[in-house]
């Protein structure tokens, strides 16, 4: 009795069979054990938060709308905060009224609502293979049927949006994705949306990295090319802090009431004190200095990391790993040779000391297990190198103990 | 078509179908229009919001763990914050463990992830008649058969539980239940979780308003009878501020780790910001000192409107009205003749400038279309009274104008 908690009075539902733990959560506790150096996390770097601002903020919040700050509020958010984010869009090219943005407590919450109002049990969505693993969390508890749209190096393959004809939505992330790091040029975008279009398979963008370009801005969205039909995610955590849990969802108007019923449902409203608080931080223009300091982190500490990759990890040869540099965001993804675990690299890497997350995970159908995911945001560029020549060391390790005694076993079989 | 909107891609999930905009929201969109007098609320009185205290716990996390309250946390909740309700638990007779205790965004959230982990389509669960509106809306997006357990005065009848066997679980409110005012006694409790348990049928309780209590304290939560078949939830909506969006649920351990999947879906984690600012105002006890005076408010205006109500409506007669006087919490329910519709009684007291709630959106089943729910918490003794009698007059005018005519018609006939 699979759904019967064991001599309790409780029988679970049914979608509870698909919910499990993250595999990464697991993995994340193993890498918070003392003395553990890990790339493994998809944390901001703590540096970063405007702490200063955040205090001065609060204050003036307590100062001048105490009352309004700490009583319930409108489930769509806070006015002046959905103005601001309408107005941010506009700058992206996206033409968004305030009247369809929706504040959520993080943009996790925003998958989640999305699920509810566009799911049923058994319908498809389309996914990027791999994809954002809480993505998959926050769909799989509306039991859909999860279809892998093709990809290549530059995103999704517009010509194979007509194989997903009749999923409820493609979830894509346009800029340096979680967890593969990888962008959708301005062309493939424009071209995604006239292919979705016609299938008429319509979108949710999830946009957290978007702001963390270490190169160029990224091009306008996919939403600027198919308004009414994407939904836009966007997100407070990545720019100012997570623990504020804020986030966004622009939908069309065929959506929004909807968006605004199972937000109701879900918590009433996210936390009007930290709406007012973050409004009261960016409604100046504070971003626009505080945001480059970020980039300039990061992009040290990208950069450090991809040295450290070209320094250690082979290139060509039959072991030979692949990788790109990514444009942006919080992390590399790299491709092992095709016979090595990165489950078994993880075991080897943590026995010197070094976490990252295997790749298996990301992905709703056949995982590629020989590929994982590193961060570089939260460590500084020597830790990185330390980290990196770690885990060159575990593949070689791994090599020599299992790999290649394998390699030749099987080439005495033959 | 009506699960696909008109020209758009869009396909919405069969759940949206139920998933309705509240009636209530609207007539407090009508209750906020100025110089009206309002009765329909159910939002605490901001003058009891501990402004300060907030202000210098907010100062304090940001002086000593600004990175730690920036940044992402635990899923199931900021550790002390756990430990701090489970003691709260104990002294209710409640033994709990900080390991059960789940930090929600809101106990709003709490009635969702419930229902996420317990309701399947098509399955039932049993409701109090009337209950919380809101639950109704966090469960109906789970798709379930709504099925009323026979009440009376006291509560849910302990006889009846065997009627909704096979229910996912039974939704209560043991104290001051939203809208009925109506509490559950000692007795009542310990017979209704001998039932249940010998029904099979789980229970959740959800305990916004137990700190309000203007007579005596509540007896111990139905949870302390059946640890294992009760999910309790709790909130600091009431006793510290809504704004804040923080509430726990309290589950055994057959549910407590589905129960933190699906919090990990909805939103990671509650903001631990807002976690770690309540914990720092109630640590040492400031509760103590804070909800007496918040009882003192409320008691005073709940007296004012028992006499308000005492004085204006008729309580003998063919047009007799009845209620009872709350022993605590925020409402009176007041049961209006049998012919008169509260909908129409709304629209002739909004000429008068006054608002309450209509008794029908409470009903998961057949509504009682004759009742009301006028909230006591907002307004000043004064207030109350013009409120009240303005909602006589009005009881009055529709008496005169139709319910009478109406009667005699009906008596012509016959």
């Amino acid at each position: 009795m699979p759904h019967t908690a064991a001599r309790t009075p409780w029988k679970l539902a049914a979608r509870t069979a698909r919910m499990n733990a993250s595999a990464i959560r697991e993995i994340l506790k193993l890498a918070e054990l003392p003395g553990t150096l890990s790339l493994a996390g998809g944390l901001p770097s703590a540096a970063t938060f405007p702490v200063e601002a955040v205090r001065e903020a609060t204050a003036r919040v307590l100062r001048d709308s105490p009352r309004e700050a700490l009583q319930y509020a409108a489930s769509e958010g806070f006015a002046p905060l959905r103005d601001w984010v309408a107005t941010q869009m506009a700058g992206q090219g996206v033409d968004a009224d305030a009247a369809n943005v929706l504040i959520t407590t993080g943009s996790q919450q925003g998958l989640d609502l999305v699920a509810k109002v566009l799911i049923d049990a058994g319908s498809s969505v389309a996914v990027e293979s791999p994809t954002y693993l809480g993505a998959l969390q926050a769909f799989v508890a509306y039991e859909p049927r999860f279809v892998a749209v093709e990809c290549d190096d530059g995103g999704p393959l517009p010509e194979a949006l007509g194989d997903v004809a009749g999923a409820r939505f493609l979830y894509a992330l346009a800029n340096f994705q979680n967890p593969s790091g990888r962008s959708i040029d301005g062309a493939r975008r424009a071209a995604l949306a006239r292919a979705a279009a016609a299938a008429g398979v319509p979108i949710v963008e999830d946009n957290p990295y978007g702001e963390l370009w270490y190169d160029a801005p990224p091009p306008p969205p996919i939403a600027s090319h198919w308004r009414e039909g994407t939904v836009y995610l966007g997100s407070f955590s990545k720019v100012l802090a997570p623990g504020l849990r804020l986030g966004y969802v622009i939908a069309p108007p065929a959506l929004f009431a909807r968006l605004v019923h199972a937000k109701q449902a879900a918590d009433l409203h996210t936390p009007v004190f930290n709406q007012r608080v973050v409004h009261e931080i960016v409604r100046d223009g504070f971003l626009d200095a505080h945001v480059p300091t970020i980039r300039a982190r990061y992009r040290a500490q990208r950069d450090a990391m991809a040295a450290a990759l070209a320094a250690h990890l082979p290139t060509s040869g039959p072991f030979a790993c692949r990788w790109r540099t990514p444009a942006g965001g919080m992390f590399f993804w790299v491709e092992l040779p095709q016979d090595v675990d990165s489950e078994a690299l993880l075991a080897k890497a943590l026995e010197r000391g070094v976490a990252f997350v295997p790749g298996a995970p990301f992905f709703a159908g056949t995982p590629r297990r020989n590929t994982m995911r590193l961060s570089f945001v939260t460590l500084d560029p020597a830790s990185i190198e330390r980290g990196v020549a770690a885990i060159a060391a575990a593949l070689g390790e791994l090599r020599d103990e299992v790999v290649a005694p394998r390699a030749a076993a099987a080439g005495g079989r033959r």
